[in-house]
């Protein structure tokens, strides 16, 4: 389906129910709630599901869009989920439509809108809104902005192109407040992840000449910052942060005298490999792993491994 | 002037030496950088001034346009400088033409190219290169990108707008290397950054329930991380991510038992009426003040001011 045959599709249905993906981020909770605000005003009734994982950043921005009790929808839509095991738990029944932009969709749902290239499912959905024929208001517009904002890590990532930044001129000049909405998403953080963040950084160490960068993340330090599931985003990503890093790894210490590993790499080096012999996987960039053991005998297991694999 | 007018102007002179401002950013550099480029390749003699306080971050892209021992210009050209006061020492001269997007700039050179409207300079640059008639290379769609991007944080500050992602996407449609680019400039940070912030993040206090927030860079954290000036850009910055906080102070202990105090704030405080009462001053929402005495003086003064100026 193109964006305008999507509008045409959702035109001729009603009584929507919006589903974002489990852990949900800016791109699934902003594209549903903008369209939610779109089909409403096309004179559907349209609300977004209830996500159990919902954080508070987004909580204030999805609450006026939100299911209210025993509201029987007719026609289920997902957005933003490339696969149904994505779908939050107790959200039965047949996804009617899947608007999305991976690639790696599974075409679980009866129709779908997809553009792969987009990089936030936020492009599409300003299309399909526009499609609609109503125009785009200053609150979908801020909604969508959340979603492309997010899903580029604020213009940052990879992902980032030209239809990235034209979508976001358009945003923009549709009334999106990206000053506010950047100084909350990116560059505001609760008092628990600073201090967190700053344990985490203050304590991070190299090996190999810097080519290995190495975070921890104990209970002791959760509790001494206050940090709780909201606090926790993204962790892993810190010690990716160090200039000539190759392999970064973050081992976070779990109850039970267990280590939870991620790794992330660089290009030369295959870090599921290195997981693998742990029992864990992922990606050849981005894997991850579980070791029954605590912080450091833990991280002298996986230095060996990756000796082993990726010799000095 | 306006782009057309500076370009033909430009194609009329030459022997170019392009200066950057004192304490050089991404957008003087980069803007200065891509100029010569495309002024090269409309057949002129053009080289950016050498800046003594060039940082390493930039120095590579800069590297090829530096003139040369001996090179005698006669068309001196400042880009993104609002004021002479801005120049490096030993730059003398009259200034011929200044390329600027400050709307501060105090028109002290003979011709003037201004945007008072571009987030970044880089932004106006492009329009004078694209004036030249010769298009735009793939190096200097980078150098822009540097300019664009460095200057509105990565599209986070409250100056991005949707003439800076529309120029943006032109640049990258040119052939930008944005992930690349904003990984280095944005994502990488040196170990002595990572291990400095990681410090200051972890000691960070908060007053008033959560409204001040401050930050101390000792001459102890500064050594035990390693950090040198290349890696103490926007420290004065870190504070004012805490969620809530109205004041951040950020104290930087100095030799000789002083303290360099610098103080952000939201629009409800003038820190600059604060920061008076020490003798210093500045903007009403970005001051600074020397106090000479140690970090917890210092700090018990500064909140005995906060809380004359700024009832509880």
């Amino acid at each position: 389906m193109t964006p305008t045959e999507c509008a045409g599709w959702l035109l001729g249905h009603d009584d929507y129910l919006i589903l974002s993906h489990i852990r949900p981020d800016g791109d699934t909770l902003g594209s549903g709630a903008a369209l939610v605000s779109a089909l409403r005003r096309a004179g559907k009734r349209a609300y977004c599901a209830r996500n159990p994982q919902l954080i508070d950043t987004y909580a204030p921005f999805v609450a006026p869009y939100l299911a209210a009790e025993g509201f029987a929808h007719k026609t289920l839509v997902a957005v933003d989920i490339a696969d149904e095991g994505l779908i939050p738990d107790g959200q039965d029944g047949e996804v009617a439509l899947c608007i999305d932009h991976h690639p790696s969709n599974t075409r679980y749902a009866k129709s779908l809108c997809l553009n792969a290239g987009a990089s936030a499912c936020g492009e599409l959905v300003l299309e399909i809104i526009k499609a609609l024929g109503n125009g785009v208001t200053k609150a979908e517009a801020d909604l969508l902005y959340i979603a492309v904002s997010t899903d580029t890590g604020c213009f940052m990532y990879m992902n980032t192109n030209a239809d990235t930044h034209i979508a976001a001129a358009e945003l923009i000049g549709l009334g999106a407040e990206a000053g506010v909405l950047n100084n909350l998403l990116f560059r505001t953080m609760s008092r628990a992840r600073l201090l967190l963040e700053g344990m985490i950084m203050s304590g991070l160490r190299f090996y190999r000449d810097g080519k290995i960068c190495v975070a921890e993340v104990t209970l002791d330090m959760l509790e001494r910052s206050g940090a709780t599931d909201n606090d926790c985003e993204d962790l892993a990503g810190i010690a990716g942060r160090a200039a000539g890093n190759v392999i970064s790894i973050t081992l976070r210490e779990l109850e039970g005298g267990k280590c939870k590993v991620s790794m992330r790499s660089k290009p030369e080096v295959n870090v599921s490999d290195i997981c693998a012999v742990f029992g864990g996987g992922g990606h050849a960039m981005a894997s991850g792993c579980t070791i029954m053991k605590g912080v450091e005998p833990a991280l002298a297991e996986l230095l060996a491994a990756i000796d082993e694999k990726w010799p000095a």
